[in-house]
């Protein structure tokens, strides 16, 4: 098709003249582009990775496919926690990822993703597009040559599967915990062993007790995995990820020479995917929760104790960071008085809603 | 230059046998289209009506400008309240609106927009996009010949400013109270008596005692009606809109006319000004409520007793109705089913979290 439209355009050049104008416009504008996208994440994990392919399949829309994004899933092309690099190398000119999985580069990765004690979903989403947000995580991630965009969220997450119950601080000390990332760090605070362990590797490290607990994402997707047949109690909430949003990532340069009609579909078909997975999410979560607790599966909050504890320890390895990491303390700053603000509005009327809501169900 | 385009191609036709076949494919696909949208809102409601004019520069960017949408505010071409209608009667191809304002001639188009006790902001993007509301509305909207898209989302909603401190049922017996639509029904049963009353017109009524009482939004937008200086008290939650959302309507033939690229181009906009809508209040109302808070406003919570009979009667309304409009009482049924079970989900991670949130702040 590019070769048809090409000899289209030069054969028409010769043709007329108001043709010879027309053209070069058209050329520019509409060429066929095609990229290749690489994410972290498994097919299997339909809902996260399904916002890689409406990203995809949205641009193709806008552009009468003539700007086509290839989704490949974690592994397929680089391994899963190499989105970003492949980006910045130029292997591939688009990823769908996690920022925090980053965080060992820099832990201000954390930011975008979700921080312990954060922002919920829709405060990161009016960070984000109204509050600075989106200039900030892309003026630090300049030096990776990435330019990125939100392009999904869980919602707050769940605290995860446990083999016993955690009823006190003095329960967490030398729990060995599936915990990704910077939250990790918080919970060696607290006595517990963080594992970092692939999603395929999960099941059976907790079937066979090479770990005591594990957190995943939420109802729908830890039944797919099959958690709790392996765990009984199912804690809530996961303060280390109130709402986890996915970013994805483009390279700077393919991203800036694309026709502003093509930037402007990858801008909107990034939101657009921001917002189906938390509706898809939030759609399919209730009913997965249910099978779990017809199944047998104990619901159990984790303790003030705990909850107040892991605060605290939060708090300390905000200051430490911050101590030593400017960028991540201009970021933390930032996003703090934002979540600040946003939890003063939130207490008055959403959750006095919701309050009364849950209350009178 | 849709006349240099036509030529173009007609010249190119005749120029080579490859452009005869490639010639018709751009003719059909990037049409130069002009489109008129008349908003039910002032533009000085910046952050509901920006959100027309998000939705019109984003279709532009994504068509290289090639389909336009000018946006008209509420008088400019009909009357606010008959912007439906000016859809429906092929005035103008586009709308944005409340559908709520259209329960006069069917109480069913308030699920579309917030009904009392339903679902909150993210909850009615769960139903629209994944829950089958999209399509539930637009069957329901059909004989309008009107297809609609979710284009916004105030959230919840504050319970409006009360010249007196209200404490008990007997408290709303006889308050002249402003209160659009289908709450208005519900508050009736309290003894509220209902006024309609445009924007403009609320400052001088309330101040001159001619009504005791106005719901409008929240802090943002109410501030600048100037609510705060006529009135003390300013309660929470609004329980008849726990998320308000707008939306922007179609003439059915006209948005069936489209090419496939511009119809994509629609939806993935609207999907855009509903996100967008909803982070900017989320990111303007904080400060707003500080600054009248700081001005001398009594913030006040409705007491269990008045949140307790307006479930009551909200419920009935919803019974009465059902019993003689079966439109009605499928959506609701379909609404009602799809609330609960969020409000299941919600009550675990989410509103925990919220909950430790708010009292550790």
């Amino acid at each position: 098709m590019t070769m048809k439209r090409r000899q289209f355009i030069r054969t028409a050049g010769i043709g007329a003249a108001g043709a010879a104008i027309a053209a070069p416009a058209i050329a520019q504008s509409a060429p066929e582009v095609r990229w290749r996208l690489t994410s972290s994440f498994p097919k299997s994990l339909d809902t996260i990775y399904g916002a890689s392919e409406t990203f995809a399949k949205t641009v193709a829309e806008l552009t009468d496919n003539r700007f086509q994004i290839q989704t490949f899933a974690g592994g397929e092309i680089v391994p899963p926690l190499q989105a970003l690099d492949a980006v910045q190398n130029g292997t591939v000119e688009a990823c769908q990822t996690a920022m925090y999985y980053y965080w060992g580069k820099d832990p201000t990765f954390a930011f975008a993703t979700a921080v312990p004690f954060g922002m919920n979903s829709r405060m990161e989403d009016a960070w984000m597009y109204h509050g600075g947000g989106i200039d900030l995580f892309n003026e630090f991630l300049k030096e990776y040559n990435v330019y990125a965009l939100p392009g999904g969220n869980t919602g707050c997450q769940m605290g995860g599967w446990f083999r016993k119950e955690i009823k006190t601080v003095a329960d967490l000390n030398g729990l060995k915990m599936r915990i990704a990332g910077f939250a990790g760090a918080v919970m060696q605070k607290l006595g517990v062993v963080p594992q970092v362990i692939a999603g395929g590797d999960i099941y059976p490290a907790l079937e066979k007790g090479t770990i005591d607990s594990v957190e995943w994402v939420g109802p729908y997707d830890d039944e797919k995995l099959g958690l709790n047949k392996v765990a009984q109690f199912y804690y809530y909430p996961g303060w280390w990820e109130g709402g986890a949003m996915l970013h994805f990532g483009f390279g700077i340069d393919k991203f800036n020479q694309l026709p502003k009609s093509y930037q402007a579909a990858v801008r909107t078909a990034s939101l657009m995917a921001n917002k189906d997975m938390q509706a898809k999410y939030d759609a399919v979560n209730p009913a997965a929760l249910k099978r779990l607790v017809q199944a047998g599966t104990q619901l159990r909050a984790f303790s003030p104790e705990i909850m107040n504890a892991s605060l605290k320890a939060a708090n300390e390895v905000y200051a430490e960071v911050s101590a030593k990491n400017a960028k991540f303390k201009k970021m933390h700053d930032a996003y703090m008085a934002f979540r600040n603000d946003q939890y003063l509005w939130w207490q008055v009327a959403e959750f006095n809603y919701d309050n009364f809501m849950i209350r009178s169900r």
